[in-house]
């Protein structure tokens, strides 16, 4: 029996390093005999790069970048076991993580860091980059990191403009003639589920801005700014961002990719189940065993458990889901091979208890569902202990 | 496909019926074409008169009688679908929900309101009792309910005997000749879990006086009382109750009737079992689902899920067990054929908001575990939907 155990983190109490091997321990309760594979995996939002680091054998640099708010920042990148692979987590760099509630301002963040790990990664000689652009706290459109590899954006004074997604209404002129050519010699695959425009009520300050501190006043003003960005962009590169789905994407960082990187956008699962070489995996499995933190009917766009379940249902085999929480709607997830959502509370208890015991819990409620999974082997099994007594 | 679903309360938030008919809506939407056998049950404790009365087609009778403190109590008795068999709720005239937590003093309890029940049934013919001795306020020795019945209990000054167990050690003579004929002529199906001895450490009022309001002062004066009063009995039935196994069930009823009624004491869930018909539904049944509100370790004393599954395993039948609140030391319950043991919660949660929603969160529950037991069968269908679109 073959059992692949690939949750995601269960966010605020598990890594998806830790939620595996707690459900690889609730496996082995269950049938001790099992064979199972732990693959730890995320949807392209934080705990990327360490789940891609960790499946492939890779290793992580540790290098000082600029932060959201202008200060230094330790951050890191990940090189993966091919060694050829750099993998960037735009949240280590400019992440919400980084800033704290009161402080939040997309007026005045920055992705200026997110480009010295690329550059930090150019001149390591990397030139095949994953970038993870979730739980960013910025609204820049990546203005910021285009700086960092060395793109002058100029306003009126013939100034370089400041940080910040405020700052882009003053922007006159953009001069690529110093942008790194490393970056052309090189290939982006960004791990995104965002399909919003850079620009509107469907856009990135309208919809993320919020989240990062906007204020409905700061949302109306970064849209104006993302939309004169776009103008100025579209006059260097004859790329019209404004309504391009993906552009709004982690405060429009999308858009820049779009329009001055060699990119490719996927959905951050699909770039994670290729990378961690889950499909490699798979075969002679008899059950997959998902989860996160919360499943709700959400997840069926494109979160981890969704993604491993239509991979493992393209191989025919099925998907078991445990959550932190199981919310409405979780019937959607049936069509795509996953068996049954099982939350890993086991009496009525407090948030904060839960977070807690949630390896304990994980683990228990694992071997409660693989028993009922497994039944027909399991009830002979006991049978044949009782005769050995 | 046939479940029977055989759940107990879950006390607190909902009736053993209510339980199954919420186990039934989850078990259809997991498996719509299931044949389902809803058997409420109950291990002889509260909800034992209601679950044999369902079961059997049974009719209540409503009656008035003397409450734990000597108020009017409204009570009732059940007469199975036989209509011979009587069922008499110990908790329905002389129970622990009858009395506020602040007046609770099995000092002055009495059993007397069962004695009425069983005189009320006498009266209009029965024979046949089935005794639910569960909950009980008492701890009287069953003194009340035998001079309900006529047994004269006397003082020093050849007074009747006032109702409770602080009276006990007043007892001079029992005088038996005013004992209701009738209760010869009967037979009294006790059922009951405790094994406990009248008297001493492991005696009704050691081990069950506090739970009824007894200080540690009055445990020790309960104890004399009962002593005494074994004493007494032992003068007028040479039958010495004192150490007997099972005369300490119900603040010592159990023995009152080893020595005073034509009576057998049986394990609560198995004469639930037997009187429901249980094992005349169990064969050709794939699978059974039972549950009560707390399950753990505990359980495997002959709570209702145990029962259950016991019964279901000499036919080679697997159980699956839901829970409220799943504790610790389940594994005990595998040996009996419990596959696994699931809580309802699907993510934390204050009590109340468990107790208030507990219907659909044991429908949801037992619907993702159905779905996990037979995923094959399920997965197959889905396929098969599938093509048809």
């Amino acid at each position: 029996m073959k059992i692949v155990i690939a949750p995601d983190s269960f966010k605020g109490s598990l890594s998806a390093i830790e939620a595996a091997e707690a459900m690889n321990r609730g496996v082995k309760r269950a049938v001790p005999d099992a064979e199972t594979v732990l693959l730890p995996v995320a949807d392209g939002g934080e705990g990327t790069l360490e789940t891609l680091v960790a499946a492939t054998g890779g290793i992580r640099k540790s290098v000082t970048v600029t932060g959201p708010l202008g200060n230094k920042a330790a951050a890191e990148y990940g090189i993966l076991g091919d060694n050829e692979t750099c993998v960037i987590e735009m949240a280590s760099a400019s992440g919400l993580a980084l800033v704290s509630q009161k402080e939040l301002n997309p007026l005045i963040t920055t992705t200026f860091g997110t480009g010295e790990l690329i550059k930090h990664a150019l001149d390591d000689g990397y030139r095949s980059f994953i970038l993870a652009v979730g739980g960013s706290a910025t609204n820049d459109g990546g203005a910021g990191m285009l700086q960092a590899l060395g793109l002058k954006i100029l306003d009126q004074q013939n100034q370089e403009l400041s940080f910040g997604g405020g700052e882009l209404a003053r922007v006159r002129k953009i001069d690529i003639s110093g942008f790194d050519q490393r970056v052309k010699q090189s290939k982006f695959l960004i791990a995104s589920d965002v399909q919003n425009p850079l620009i509107g009520p469907d856009g990135a300050s309208s919809v993320f801005g919020p989240q990062k501190g906007a204020t409905p006043e700061d949302v109306t003003l970064l849209d104006k700014c993302l939309s004169h960005w776009a103008d100025k962009v579209e006059e260097v590169t004859s790329i019209h961002l404004h309504d391009r789905p993906g552009a709004g994407a982690a405060g429009g960082i999308g858009g820049a990719f779009q329009a001055f990187f060699p990119s490719e956008m996927k959905r951050g699962i699909d770039v994670v189940i290729q990378y961690t070489g889950l499909f490699k995996l798979l075969p002679n499995t008899d059950l997959v065993i998902s989860g996160e933190g919360q499943v709700d009917f959400q997840t069926a766009s494109g979160k981890t458990p969704m993604g491993v379940a239509q991979a493992a249902k393209s191989l025919e085999i099925p998907t078991i889901i445990m959550a932190g929480s199981v919310g409405t709607g979780i019937e959607v997830l049936y069509q795509f091979g996953i068996v049954s959502v099982n939350s890993i509370i086991n009496q009525p208890m407090k948030l904060s208890d839960a977070i807690e015991n949630a390896s304990l819990l994980l683990e228990r409620s694992t071997e409660q569902v693989v028993r009922t999974y497994f039944h027909s082997q399991i009830i002979k099994k006991q049978e044949v202990l009782q005769y050995e007594n």
